[in-house]
């Protein structure tokens, strides 16, 4: 296959080209499968070498999707894609070629299942081990009206760690609805997977000549010598026995699943006839496949890790098209404190959920790797995993990304919070992430964790602070959280460096009239909004949050004395979060009167595009905070 | 054994009253086991006959309690008790025998294990699934340190069915902790336990004979002619091959854990050697139990349900003493509701997370057995399969309580809302729960639900209203909450019947000044504030706010007009809740000028005493009320 940083030729689309609209994949010949499977996966990394996306994980399952393709009837059949983002094969089978030119653009198509693009997606997903439970739904809707349509939940091994999915798998293995399980197995969540289940897997996978051995053992048994009744009577289900001995998937059937498998996920002809025969059995039907993350595209293949979610690249070697270069995020800034921390403190040990990468964890997976936990795409697990080792003395220290956190809300109120144990959490990926869109915007952190009685929560204005943060929470006998965003980190504002104090917040400028009261990263924009304020003639104060939770207060009615109007700045939803709290401080304070002013995303959610875009759309740029100030600065 | 309403004499306890103190146990002679058993059940049964509490599983465990003790020294070794109400019998060996004459009552002993009553007690907890997490936190914490002290977690198969508790499990297989995990086997949660898992432990159970099968077959292996080379290869590890066969637990084995069981949770002797030869292996051990829930107390026994969670009865029979009688509670209004709903409308399908009867479903699953799913412990897959139900056509209704629906925050903002489907949450047990205490109070949903977007979240003033909003919910398409407390449903207020508006308040009396502006059941405390008001010349407004979320704004602005003071009233805390959502409206909006005050319950976890009590302590009663109203008005 040739990669070449060229137009696509039409030559190079010929088959693709026929598939206008959902099932037509269905006109192909099958012995132009192969063929199809190239020019997808062609389309695929031309395109997104130009958008950037999730690479790997698509090529992996091009021939899958094919195959249930060619069993389906789309709309009235549905495929619930666990995660979502390696549905760029059925966005393609269903006519959406053209969305691949804005692929994650802000307007343009999402890289994850929409029900709003197409009646071919059956639900809009984004975290992980949700399939199984929405397609056992599915399936049983359809029973009940009647219906005979057919219901694919598509899961990586990866996913599979997920409890969701072991709840799902204990539920559909009771209904017995009709409903066909795909375990894509490629042995990777974005990282390497770990963990019982996977060497489970393993096991299977390596087990290659079960089929041989299972025949040698029945013809064994065939001679053995007469020996009684009790016996011969006792082993009469001989068949049961030698399955149980000899086919693999035994902990699925053990739960009362049937399991196929594994078989070769990039061969069409051998999956479509087992997904049709699975269908007949009538329940629910495991099928493992195994497939390669970054098939057909070497770059990717060689590093699935690197590839799984990319920004532009060069065909001709996968190079990145715009390097990371000297660009510091908060994430590598995590990265050199918590390794500084642990030297510093033997309690210190780390969490991840199968992201030691994406949160900076990997130098400490190497430096300190029996003070390192990957627990598998397992929030839940992660979070009461950490209370227990800081039940134990330790300091743990989760980090996850604040979209996945929402996943263990209960696990911090109840096994961290009501026990006040000292568990750090690195909020990750906080506020706008940009292109992943509304399942993966971190906008939700701030109003979920401030309810939490007893948990600090903080916000770093710039890279200096985030580190002193972390040495902060570590001299806390409680629980804490940091929230930091995506992208490069801040490094300005590099004179205040005022040490923190419990629940103070921390003076940039000081001026009058109105106050700028920032969180985090919107203390960034908080400054551009004063250089242009005070061009105009007014001297504003502003304010480094530092502390979502517990808030100043004390500087709240300090700031009454010689100011009018506080203008909160947040970027998370406005219900429940830091702005509405300071609102409500002012509304029941006795004797003090202010007006406030609440800059902060809207209770929605919010779609794909880049955090510029976005910030400038929902009124979180410096132009539109300065319209607002402005507008009220007029009325009065 | 004997039970009658008498004191507890002395021969009774003749044995218990040499345990005083931890591990005093150990000076028991073993002979005395099975006496010290019969004397543990006695004071139980004679105690929770008095002060009510959980009985049926604490019976359960009295010799598996003992056969951990014996093996342990408290405090250096640990037990994390899943869910925890089943400790009692640890309490009673760590010399907490005075604790049960105030077991659950405001002050007393709690009925789940706490840090701060007794360093034995190694973490607090409430919620299901949660140990393995946490004792598998405790054992890497002591590896880390280097020390050797005993971790147990036990957990029971219902709470097996959680899939924390597997991502927990496949975390073990890797770690390879020196860990006990007791699965304590009594085919119960609080109602009979459902699921795949569940049927696998039965077929564990059921097969007796599994030792002497093993040696016959390992016998007619030896016997086995000669078959070359190649085969007696494949082979060689025969011992595997039959274990694979014959010994229950693969499941377990599979994924790399370590199996022993069943053994009888009820012979301490075997117990007690079991429990040490798994810490001799030196790896996460599941050593599974049999037990039987509610043993020794004929009544507990025959009924264990009945007595998951009892008040005080009558020890002859087990007849409660106070007999529920003709009180009726909001869940027998839901569950009359939701069958009337059922019948009108084939869409209507119910789910319950291993508690039909708490949640008022186990009519609809008698009666419309297709249209109901009981998924086991499993919150989180329980609101993912509605979403697919729902998806799938059908209109699911989920019944939960508040402090379980905490477990699917995500999957009800990610799941549901983002898709905005018509998912109905039945958020039973919301506000103070009582005597259950800290992990159990429901105090946390307003504020969590208030910040999903999309999603309208109710709560009725009473009977009438209940019916009435989920009547209404039903015509919505989009997901919709509606919060109701625990206890007798208020049946006042039958003159109000205005009409459901989305978002629109109603208004119960029409008065001046003072708006009385109450959610769900604080429109019978605000009722009884109005009254009393009255009676001292005040003419105060009463409003039933009806939606907590999209909240009456136009109203909010139209009381203005005659009132100068609005008091919110809600049982769930502060931060992030109703009352807040009104401070900050005001504070925010334009020309509208309001004094407000928040009435709520503080941002702290409510420990356990009777929800008077507790209104009380936390201000929500009447009297705090008008206390706080008229210091207001003295101020102005």
């Amino acid at each position: 296959m040739i990669y070449a940083d060229t137009a696509l030729g039409e030559r190079l689309i010929g088959l693709l080209e026929q598939i206008k609209k959902p099932n037509d994949i269905k006109n192909i010949n099958p012995s132009e499968y192969k063929e199809l499977a190239r020019e997808i996966r062609r389309f695929l990394v031309q395109k997104v070498s130009r958008t950037g996306g999730h690479l790997a994980s698509n090529l992996g399952v091009v021939e899958l999707t094919m195959a249930i393709h060619l069993c389906c009837d789309f709309p009235q059949d549905q495929v619930v894609w666990d995660v979502g983002h390696q549905c760029y094969t059925h966005k393609l089978l269903t006519g959406r070629q053209d969305g691949f030119d804005t692929l994650r653009q802000y307007g343009g198509m999402s890289g994850f299942p929409k029900r709003g693009e197409s009646d071919c997606d059956a639900m809009d997903t984004g975290h992980s081990s949700t399939s199984i439970s929405a397609a056992l739904g599915l399936a049983k809707a359809r029973d009940i009206q009647g219906s005979d349509n057919k219901i694919f939940a598509v899961i990586g091994d990866g996913a599979l760690s997920g409890g969701m999915a072991y709840e799902a798998l204990n539920n559909a293995a009771r209904l017995k609805s009709n409903l066909i399980i795909v375990l894509n197995d490629n042995q990777m969540s974005i990282a390497k997977n770990v963990g019982g289940m996977s060497n489970y897997l393993g096991k299977i996978r390596t087990n290659n000549n079960y089929t041989e051995l299972k025949q040698d053992v029945e013809r064994i048994l065939e001679r053995l010598p007469h020996v009684g009744n009790r016996l011969t009577e006792k082993i009469r289900d001989i068949k049961d026995l030698v399955k149980r001995i000899f086919i693999p998937g035994m902990l699925f059937e053990d739960m009362g699943l049937t399991y196929i498998g594994p078989i070769d996920g990039h061969n069409v002809a051998q999956m479509v006839s087992t997904f049709r025969n699975a269908f007949k059995m009538n329940e629910a039907v495991i099928v493992h496949v195994s497939t390669q993350k970054g098939k057909g595209y070497p770059p990717a293949q060689k590093d699935p890790s690197a590839f799984h979610g990319v920004g532009p690249f060069r065909l001709s070697d996968g190079k990145l098209k715009v390097s990371k270069g000297n660009v510091l995020s908060y994430t590598d800034v995590f990265q050199d404190t918590i390794l500084k921390l642990a030297e510093r403190d033997e309690r210190v040990v780390a969490i991840s959920a199968a992201m030691p990468s994406g949160t900076g964890l990997s130098a400490m997976a190497e430096q300190h790797p029996d003070r390192f936990f990957d627990v598998g795409i397992a929030e839940e697990h992660a979070v009461t995993f950490a209370a227990g080792l800081a039940l134990g003395g330790m300091r743990p220290v989760v980090a996850l990304y604040s979209t996945f956190l929402q996943r263990a809300y209960d696990q911090i109120l109840h096994d961290v919070c009501i026990g006040g144990l000292p568990v750090i959490f690195a909020v990750d990926r906080a506020g706008l992430v940009g292109s992943d869109g509304e399942t993966h915007q971190g906008i939700f952190d701030m109003a979920f964790l401030s309810q939490m009685p007893g948990l600090t929560v903080m916000a770093p204005k710039n890279i200096w602070e985030l580190e002193t943060m972390f040495e902060y929470a570590l001299t806390l006998d409680a629980p804490v959280a940091i929230r930091y965003p995506r992208g490069a980190a801040y490094d300005g504002l590099g004179d205040c460096k005022e040490p923190i104090t419990h629940g103070k917040s921390e003076w940039i400028c000081r001026g009058a009239e109105v106050v700028l009261f920032a969180v985090g990263n919107m203390v960034e924009i908080a400054m551009e909004v004063v250089t242009r304020l005070r061009e105009g003639g007014l001297e504003p104060t502003l304010i480094n949050a530092r502390f979502i939770r517990p808030f100043d207060e004390e500087l709240l009615r300090e700031l009454a004395a010689e100011h009018s109007l506080v203008v909160t700045l947040e970027d998370g939803v406005i219900s429940g979060g830091f702005g509405q709290a300071v609102a409500a401080w002012y509304e029941t304070a006795e004797d003090v009167t202010m007006e406030v002013i609440n800059v902060a995303l809207p209770d929605a959610f919010i779609e794909h595009g880049t955090v510029d875009k976005l910030r400038r759309k929902y009124g979180l740029d410096a132009n539109s905070v300065i319209d607002v100030i402005q507008a009220k600065r007029r009325k009065e």
